[in-house]
């Protein structure tokens, strides 16, 4: 496996709403998506674009999470942060078997089965203790062309 | 104040040798840069590179930060996260003075003064508690040509 792109960091909030008004207000930024619910994994999502290297609006990702219900996971990470804060990083990769493979062989616990994430491309997470403390989310590059912006 | 480009997140480790060995056997990382100790902050850093959306390995870094001591503020983190984690975001600012003003327009509380980070370009950071959840470093992009890297 090679390290791929860090498409974005995951940054859990108590109000995605609140969170939309501090980045825009607070960080000043200009590519805010339209939130959306990503009903099975009990979550609403809202991306924050950021610029990258060359200036374009193509630099890593914030991904703003709120729990949709007491059953969402983020719900018990709020329990313990109420401001929220940094949940996952998400990595990007080619082929989504050929990852699982890898982290499979290296006997690396993943949560779940591999399932369509919020760029509407194939993900599986990572278990933050076998993964030197930090939750990870693997994901299978958006093809080119593909359009999933708002 | 317009959102920068996410120059770094910061992971807190218990030993940046395990980490490296981490980053290159398990997550295939084929630029990692030599550690080095940033002594006033009393950590020691190492950044390993990852690709941007053009390939070229100019993505948002991996900032690896081990305590040098007691003393050091990671150590408190790694009591908590023995692990290690997720310990702070770096935005980019064109100037460090503007962006410091902007902030403290806001209220939001600076963590000392300004100071040269790992980068060599000066930083500052800003509470997590005013920040969403997010312990926020806001860096002043290195200018065009210099080199710090290893």
């Amino acid at each position: 496996m090679k390290l791929g792109r860090l498409n974005h960091i995951g940054v859990a909030t108590p109000s995605i709403a609140d969170s939309i008004a501090f980045y825009r207000d607070v960080m000043g930024a200009t590519k805010i998506h339209t939130p959306f619910d990503l009903e099975e994994q009990g979550v609403k999502v809202c991306f924050v674009d950021t610029p990258g290297a060359d200036g374009a609006m193509n630099g890593t990702q914030i991904e703003l999470i709120e729990p949709l219900s007491e059953a969402s996971p983020i719900h018990g990470f709020l329990a313990k942060n109420p401001l929220g804060g940094q949940h996952h990083v998400c990595f990007e990769v080619p082929d989504i078997e050929e990852a699982r493979a890898w982290f499979e062989s290296l006997n690396k616990r993943i949560l779940g089965p591999t399932r369509i994430g919020a760029h509407g491309t194939p993900i599986f997470f990572l278990h933050p203790k076998d993964m030197m403390g930090v939750l990870t989310e693997i994901m299978e590059t958006p093809r080119e062309g593909s359009d999933w912006s708002n």
